[in-house]
């Protein structure tokens, strides 16, 4: 599959579209998730054009997965995780819905299961959760 | 939580237990999982201790994600899959079972679920799978 430059992801890091930013560096872009399946989910992504992992170059890879540990960390200590999962979806058969390489970093508590997906957050407290990571990434 | 030595991928890692190999190289090490929710499903471990992605250092995990985009793409090929999952889980509430570092890579067919977790394969079904796997990262 070509790349599309208008997916939504390459609207968002154009600044096209609004979004709850975490955390930004040369080469990789972090947000939350407006569907959160638990508080705190949030996508990290390269800058530079990449479908998925299939077609992502190395550099992409390794600087984007030093910024998923990065969230996870970040996530775990703002938000007194347990735990944290990661997801990344290749292909619609994969479950993936937007064409740009994106990793799902996804808080865990004992006893909390995910959220169903599909449903839109409060913007007010995405703006608050947005915030807490941005503290605890500055910690 | 401290590096358990004795963990079961430590002991896959050091040939104390036996496994359907995959792929191996100076940094990582692949194999199937035994309780497979997809056909082909692999685990992608670095060779060095890191508990999970929370602990692991760069390095780490600049190979591990070499390695899980090898073996995805591999596997795309090798069972004609439509989309691969991935997934890395980060202590108990985050869905870990064996605290060593891994990722799942899960070959995804259009209409085809993934398996319920917990069900044991048919070792000669792995055997075969492995082969088919190594063939096709030796292509």
């Amino acid at each position: 599959m070509a790349y599309d430059t208008n997916n939504i992801f390459a609207r968002i890091l154009r600044g096209e579209l609004p979004c709850h930013k975490v955390y930004e560096d040369d080469d990789t872009f972090a947000f939350l998730d407006i569907m959160p399946r638990a508080d705190g989910h949030t996508l990290v992504l390269p800058r530079s054009p990449a479908v998925n992992l299939i077609d992502a170059t190395p550099a992409q890879l390794s600087s984007v997965i030093l910024t998923v540990q990065r969230i996870a960390r970040a996530a775990k200590s703002a938000f007194a995780a347990d735990g944290v999962r990661i997801e990344q979806f290749n292909e619609a058969a994969g479950g993936q819905m937007v064409f740009h390489l994106h990793f799902h970093v996804l808080p865990r508590w004992t006893g909390v299961d995910l959220r169903p997906p599909g449903k839109m957050a409060d913007p007010e407290v995405l703006k608050a959760h947005a915030e807490t990571l941005r503290k605890a990434l500055a910690a």
